[in-house]
């Protein structure tokens, strides 16, 4: 695996850039960004700065986000968006969206004398995380055409209501969303991201391509049997929640094995809960994710009958409520073989072509056009943490890609 | 099964009795008698008078035990002690304790006429629950005695310690469990007790034999795994500390089956408890009880090791440690027999044999004598519980098995 002078130097300017971008917090010892805060104002102006420096016209939007061009000749040509987000959860990670949109904005700069048939929008989506609303994706939302104009009543932990934090912010939020992007205009919407799993650190290979985001469903379960004394009743005459729990744990775990989807049982929370008590009561929750969206439909299905049949075998009842869904969201064919060459051409090996699991802004995205999105290995797949690392050279690998898909889409 | 007519109207009489000492009650709408209280002191006052309407002298002893005496013609002769408890837990039922010490006490008024080669001693402990000092078994711990002089400094929940509420209560603490009785003078201690378990409502049986109290371990165990994002980690990379418990409870339940004990997990905390994070770790309890202690400590050994394989295999760390533990205590054999000949000529039935997986006041009258017990059927098995109940025919069975008992010990 051969990387240029040039990625390397961007690659070590990245890492420096994402620790500066870590400093703009709003807590003491970790990383929190969010939504309409002066470290949101701070890190799009530092953000700004860099796409000067880049060469790229900049402008901030009607919800906040941070944009950078670069004009192609012909006026009248597409757009190519690149972007990810630049706000956090609480603690952090420092590459967690932002990573995204240094290594475009580092493209770009690689590719200021290179003339391309397309206009070329670098963005910050200024909220994906919905750390500060509990509304996730407001920047791309926007961008697509999607900003619900009932957000700006929804409140913050302290009250105040997103159209309160726009004014504050220096926004109108009578204007929110309304410069939203057109299907016609734009070419694709490409985004780097890191993996916030573990998958390419297992297989040894600093980035893959993303086939598309998982749908996904969440649900809560109830699950009543009888309390009873932990000395007193025998096996036979038990009805114990717990018990019927932990077969439907193990069930659900084979089961995504065998249907080659991810299922996770996160919650558990038992009733009377004491240490001599018979559990009565469990309520339990399953997040259930496949990037295809029949076998996830197929596979809720068999699964919510399977957890039912337990139940009544065990003379439990069952009942269970829908807490979520999102739709799975499929990549771009020929975005995903264009990354495919470009990453073999990188790392001189096949590549990896993976699922994500977790949302991004590419899934609000595909609204208006074609996706196609890059993932760079992180440290043990962790995310959402102060520990989320990613390797130097892996940025270096992810750069060159990056450039060299800008310019296979000229082709 | 023929029930006569003292033992229907000895029966009717106890439902009432048991009702009129459920209203000495510290809780507005529900039952709570705890240890030197004044209802326990009501209570005690009410059975002194049943006592004396049977012919016993009464007493109270140094730590506020209630007793009343049948005297035997020959002082010399051991004494045959019949008792159980009256204080109760918190939201309790009327006759788990109380029962058996009514029944005692309109055994005792049947056979007052009947001259006895052995004194009879009615007791009723003041504390078995442990309600108010966490301490269990207070009452026939200074009986058989095993009273700690370190429990006069335990304090309630209002901070007043034992000793304190002696004094207010009209017993001088300097003399708690001073008035202990002697091995050498008691011929047996007998106790008649709801079952608190299903088995003989199954059987429909309105009395059942009790083997022995069943011998108990309990256990606090943390099984740590990885923490990881519900949709970025496949299932075949995860070390997922819910699904690692999920396979220990059904292997534990299978154990016991396979084993003829009872264990049950009660307990269960999972870490971080979030819809779409993988459990990192979980904390589960563990309550285990054989009637036999020797197959109680295999079963635990094997049962340690079972979950320590589970834990190694999926990559899981396992920790425990033992929170309680209690010997098993065996009821003697030739009382066992006894009571199986009066419940058969009762019940016109084989007597069912049943171990006791609760704890009684029994277990502590091993230290100076034979014990026997009787269990009473309650509907569902409830106890600790308003809804605690039991058959006033079952009372009537229960109190001749007990009279024609008392009869059988003088052959």
């Amino acid at each position: 695996m051969q990387i240029n002078t040039d990625a390397k130097q961007g690659a070590a300017k990245i890492m420096q850039q994402a620790d500066q971008l870590g400093t703009f917090s709003a807590m003491e010892n970790g990383l929190l960004r969010a939504y309409l805060t002066p470290e949101h104002k701070a890190a799009h102006q530092q953000i700004d700065q860099w796409m000067q420096l880049a060469n790229l016209e900049t402008w901030e939007d009607s919800v906040g986000n941070q944009w950078g061009r670069k004009v192609a000749k012909n006026p009248t040509m597409p757009t190519l968006l690149i972007g990810s987000h630049s706000d956090t959860v609480a603690n952090a990670g420092k590459y967690d969206g932002n990573l995204g949109v240094l290594l475009a904005i580092e493209a770009m700069l690689q590719l200021s004398d290179v003339e391309l048939p397309f206009h070329v929008d670098i963005v910050a989506f200024a909220d994906e995380e919905g750390t500060r609303f509990n509304t996730t994706l407001i920047g791309s939302s926007a961008v697509a055409g999607g900003f619900q104009e009932e957000w700006l009543a929804v409140t913050d932990s302290d009250g105040i209501s997103m159209a309160q934090a726009m004014t504050h912010f220096g926004l109108d939020p009578a204007l929110a969303g309304k410069d939203q992007r057109l299907a016609d205009d734009i070419l694709s919407y490409l985004e780097v991201h890191i993996e916030q799993g573990p998958v390419l650190e297992d297989l040894d290979l600093p980035v893959g391509v993303v086939t598309g985001i998982a749908g996904a469903k969440r649900y809560q379960f109830k699950l009543k049997g009888m309390a009873g004394h932990a000395g007193t009743v025998p096996s036979n005459l038990r009805r114990d929640a717990m018990c019927g729990t932990a077969e439907m744990v193990s069930a659900i775990e084979q089961f995504a094995i065998d249907n080659e989807i991810v299922a996770t049982v996160g919650r558990c929370d038992v009733f009377p809960a004491a240490v001599n008590v018979i559990a009565g009561e469990v309520h339990f929750t399953i997040d259930i994710r496949s990037q295809c969206q029949s076998t996830l439909e197929r596979c809720c299905e068999t699964l919510l009958q399977m957890l039912s049949d337990i139940a009544t075998k065990r003379q439990l009842t069952l009942t269970h409520e829908k807490l979520y869904q999102a739709e799975a969201v499929l990549c771009d064919d020929d975005l995903q073989k264009k990354w495919g060459e470009v990453v073999e051409q990188h790392t001189q090996k096949p590549p990896r072509f993976l699922s994500s699991g977790a949302g991004h802004d590419a899934m609000v995205m595909t609204n208006i056009t074609d996706i196609g999105m890059l993932f760079v290995r992180c440290e043990k797949g962790i995310s959402h943490n102060p520990r989320e690392q990613v390797i130097e050279s892996d940025v270096a690998v992810a750069l060159n890609c990056l450039v060299d898909m800008i310019k296979k889409l000229t082709d």
